[in-house]
């Protein structure tokens, strides 16, 4: 997918002329504000003014209402009341705009009236063809055109590389101020507001085109449709990186779940998922998403996890080795050659391996002259310099002299330069260069480790989903289209859908009676296991339900009647009454790995396969991982590597090695079945048997929930 | 414990008189910059400086020789080559000084040669009776006696309430830095250098028995003495809080171990159980711990987790509702009273609930009210206040309102001012009124977690481990006595020593052919269970050495022959050969929970014990924890608290409750034979089979190595 903004946007971000409707002449309201930001950003547009009152405001007219405004004007910024809202942007529908931004609040956040009043505005919208960012919103600026339509308080933000798209309004102003503290610039920002129309994926494609911006942050309070947003996001990945901080983790709200699946999928494990399909980096804080961004507009990629660490302070190059390490990143082996080159210069206390510690006396000409030969290292893919500010020399006499060498490398170089007033001199230094540092060593780490996330997300080659052509439509269709309400599915029907798709199931059958059972399991041959068949009892072995590793018809004929005894208890404590249709008599599976497969249908982001741990402890254990349905075969693979389960399918002590091959199949062919049928809101196996390589892997127990 | 100060260290933290030896006149070198500190420290005791080429430096005459210093002096620093260095310490022995800081490197950090040195060093402070601080170590400094024995640049640290303790000398002076910057002080420093005599303990407790000094915090790199460090960190922790950074976390070596425990107990694991046991408070980064140290050195502590959110910003308030969630503290639910006194004056929109969002519009007065309202609340244990730079009002503005308030407020209450320059003003007035604050939400929400931690240790009433009497160590004395030779255990001397300690062991007895082993079996009672008999295969099951539910003593018979065929294969491909003794019969325990519990001997902290999920997936699921051992019951509680084996004793789903206190028992048990028998290298019970409630815990399988 090419990147590509949607025409009717163009005016939002290369507009013409742009209006501003309700602006004020007193210096401390809103609308002066954003007058004045409009006319000090530099913008090359014309600049009108609206306000009933007329005169002049910043040595230009203001018009008394938006048919006297002259051309050119293609964006209108609203800051009037919300309640004549609708009217302003009806008048601009007549004036021929169709593009404008309701800066104002009092909409949909403040209840009802304020939904209708939104409502209405969209409807005036729709009528004129106009598109709409917010209401209540900062509004947008760039810092190229530039462009500035917010009201926040000068300064305004320098240019830079780095774009802002928030949900978070109030968090613009920081972020414009952090941005600052930290000597990075933005290329645009973008406060969505309401997204009455306009919303986060539409806003991501437009600003991924702008050619001055080089990194994507995102700040989400959710997604609008979440299948747009990763096949957007999943095209932008790929030209430039986004990064997103999804807030309102912990605020998911209860909701009724039938299997563990659904139990362990909230909408965290969907964002997850998302996330890792479309190659969006997710950031925990907001202090990782803007130390992660710098790191990724200014560097290089690395080519590898091998990290050299150059300093001159022992105890923070540990603390250093220690964050690689637990980044996944590597120290890397340094080459004769380098070691010899540094032991030529260095004390002979000073360390040559890595860490290279060429202590406390080292010059900022030894710094540089370490420095390239570290770089010039081919079993080093990054280095990371770290100093305190030196006892002798001050730090930036270190920054000058090696600023020269990390500009030429065609390797990432950080800086983590230690402390905070002796060393301001250092970071103007660097951050004139745009060379990345940071106070402390451990984020140098962590945002090398996005750098070489980033490097290995590029190489790898994106796989696309295949459909699985072997499965029949058409069986699972008919046996869905008897059923007519939500509820659990009947077992029979469950391994019908699965038999369906692909994935074997032991054969099954039911029992009214135990001399029937015993017939049933005469036939299927032993051993058999019996299970109560209700609907209305998810977990069935909770109740005394279920009995297995039955040997002969005697057996099965006592297992029965013993099912029917403890049933009964739960069947009449249990509201409403569970209705028992009779006992299941199923062939046992021979012994094997177990784990569990499931599918949910997630209400932002459709179909998302699980894998993990399976039995009773699944949520306990919590060895879970998701992905979105459908999906690759690589992807699959990732889930089985990402967990104990699908490790431990190697084989693991005296654990054979077990059919990871039917593991995968199995995986692919239930998401497929989850994203062919919406219908299923929930559907489980628990546990898909796995036998020993080449044998195969059973559906043991299905259950599914259709609604 | 009561703190007291070992006598002998009094004249490095309170010298009468303090001579440097070493001295320069050329001011790029550190015996110049050691003077100069000295001096500008305003220590107020005699200043003493030493160089043979005489003269004077800085106003003050420079002695040729140690012995013409005159009194009072009775704490030397030295900054001279290392290879005069034992001379001079000689010289300062003679002149009746008993206390010195070797700041000079060229010591053990250096190689044998230097190692040589610090030993005579070592030597020649033995002989004279001299504390030594080093070498190779900046030295110390206290800002409010003042003293400063350091060779540092300036400024040095403002006076404060947070002292650093250090293994490394590098870091001091970024910790100065990043003190300064951000805007606390330091009562004391000291750098420990290589440690030839006082260790990080030793000043751990000096340092504690300061009165200026409300929070210590430490960068070690090791501890000397695992044990005395517990006890005095222990000891210290109840009166203030210790925090500590412990780096070197990878780069532990590889080992030879022989069991799950000893593969799981890196030194990670025993620092964690150490500092747990201490109160010791990790942090995981250098912006941790003085983002801690700051919290805890200037808060009140909560009473309770619930924290209020109160903000003119949505989006930043639900970050921190995620990070409060994340970190374990909830927020709190706000009385109605509460809410009707933040709605009768905040705008329609805003939310009463919590967070509290005021909207952009807040004015300070807004925050100082609604601040007070929320501190009044009963529900309400702390309040994190969150503001961008505020659109209408200057974010210093806010800050001098609720200063007041925060002031006079018996709770907690940390600041989030996001942004960076435009709410420098803020800063400064909150830096100068000691109220904390942070440029992003979830920093200060993991402080506050802190604080709530520090606020549980201090409540939670101390326990001591109460040795168990009911056990035999005179007969687990003699099975061990007979052990002579390092290695593996015999099953029965494992069960021997299990038993003597009270726990159950299931009774085994060793057959040398397949009818003695059938007549043992119908001796015990069915099923039994046959195992291979040797000390050189430690995994058994992994050879098929193992068959179990052996219903009679026909299956016995037929069993015993196949296992002496299956361990043929391994007996004959294993170097060196595994000697067979037999097959051990054994009585087989009914089915039950499964968990493994393990004690292995650690080279810095003496017996740690192991509980968590057992069976042979223990290494890949990881759910352990360790402990100090012995341990008190409620310690051995929390293990159980902490792992998913321990939560499920509760029972889950149908897997009904086990014997917990059977289980807490073995552990006991197992910690107390580990602490008592050091030459116990590793023990392990894998699995201790848990019964139903009441009916206790069985050591299905043992092993141990003696060493």
């Amino acid at each position: 997918m090419a990147l590509k903004i949607e025409p009717s946007l163009f005016p939002f971000f290369k507009p013409k002329g742009v209006m501003v409707v309700g602006v004020s002449q007193n210096p401390t309201k809103l609308g002066f504000g954003l007058a004045r930001n409009l006319v000090q950003s530099g913008y090359s547009g014309a600049i009108h003014f609206v306000n009933p009152r007329g005169g002049t405001l910043l040595e230009r007219p203001v018009y008394p209402t938006i048919a006297a405004v002259p051309d050119p004007v293609d964006l209108a910024v609203l800051l009037v009341p919300a309640a004549v809202t609708p009217q302003a942007l009806a008048e601009c529908g007549e004036r021929g705009i169709q593009a404008a931004i309701i800066a104002s609040g009092g909409f949909r956040e403040t209840g009802t009236d304020g939904l209708a009043l939104e409502d209405q505005c969209v409807q005036v919208a729709r009528n004129y063809g106009i598109r709409l960012i917010g209401p209540n919103c900062i509004g947008l600026l760039d810092t190229h055109l530039p462009l500035d339509t917010t009201f926040l308080p000068p300064p305004g933000p320098t240019p830079g590389d780095v774009a802002f798209i928030s949900h978070s309004g109030a968090i613009c102003a920081a972020v414009i101020d952090w941005a600052r503290g930290q000597g990075f610039g933005l290329s645009r920002l973008v406060s969505l507001g309401n997204q009455a129309d306009v919303r986060e994926t539409d806003v991501l494609v437009s600003v991924a085109a702008d050619p001055y911006t080089r990194v994507i942050t995102l700040y989400l309070e959710g997604v609008s449709d979440g299948r747009r947003f990763v096949r957007a996001a999943t095209a932008v990945a790929r030209e430039k990186p986004v990064l997103a901080l999804k807030v309102g983790r912990y605020a998911s709200g209860q909701k009724a779940v039938a299997s563990h699946t659904g139990a362990l999928a909230g909408s965290e494990s969907a964002f997850e998922a998302a996330f890792r399909r479309a190659g969006v980096i997710r950031a925990e804080t907001s202090e990782e998403l803007f130390d992660w961004a710098r790191t990724l507009a200014w560097c290089p990629l690395p080519k590898g996890p091998r990290v050299a660490v150059l300093t001159n302070a022992g105890g923070p190059a540990v603390t250093a080795a220690d964050a690689l390490e637990a980044q996944g990143l590597q120290l890397a082996e340094l080459g004769a050659q380098t070691r010899q080159g540094l032991a030529e210069f260095l004390p002979a206390a000073a360390s040559v391996g890595n860490p290279v510690d060429m202590l406390a006396g080292a010059s900022p000409q030894d710094f540089n002259r370490a420095l390239r030969l570290l770089l010039d290292d081919e079993q080093v893919d990054s280095v990371i310099v770290i100093f305190p500010p030196p006892p002798l020399y001050t730090a930036g006499g270190v920054a000058r002299a090696i600023i020269p060498t990390i500009y030429a490398a065609q390797k990432p170089v950080l800086a983590a330069v230690l402390g905070e007033r002796m060393i301001q001199e250092a970071v103007e230094y660097f951050r004139a260069a745009r060379v990345v540092e940071y106070r402390f060593p451990e984020r140098a780490a962590a945002a090398l480790a996005v750098l070489w996330e980033r490097a290995q997300f590029l190489t790898a080659v994106p796989g696309k989903p295949q459909r699985i052509t072997d499965v029949h439509v058409d069986i699972a269709h008919q046996a869905l289209r008897q059923q007519h309400e939500p509820g659990f599915l009947p077992p029979e029907v469950v391994n019908d859908l699965l038999a369906a798709y692909g994935i074997p199931v032991p054969s099954i059958a039911l029992a009214e009676t135990a001399v029937q059972a015993a017939q049933l399991a005469d036939e299927m041959g032993y051993p058999v296991a019996l299970k109560v068949a209700s609907a209305d009892i998810p977990h069935k072995s909770d109740v005394g339900g279920v009995r297995l590793n039955l040997l002969n018809g005697a057996q099965v004929q006592r297992a029965f009647d013993e099912i029917m005894t403890a049933v009964q208890v739960a069947v009449e404590t249990a509201v409403p009454q569970p209705h028992i249709e009779g006992i299941h008599v199923q062939r046992m599976i021979p012994q094997g790995q177990e784990v569990i497969i499931g599918a949910v249908q997630d209400p932002q982001f459709g179909p998302l396969v699980m894998f993990g741990s399976g039995g009773v402890e699944v949520e306990g254990l919590q060895d879970v991982t998701f992905s979105l349905a459908p999906l690759t075969r690589a992807e699959a693979e990732e889930m089985l590597a990402r967990t104990w389960a699908g490790r431990k399918l190697h084989g693991f002590r005296n654990i054979p090695a077990a059919d990871r091959e039917a593991v995968i199949d199995a995986i692919l062919r239930l998401a497929q079945l989850a994203a062919d049928f919406p219908q299923l809101q929930e559907i489980e196996i628990n546990p898909l048997r796995v036998l020993e390589q080449g044998q195969g892997a059973f559906a043991v127990d299905g259950r599914a929930r259709f609604g």
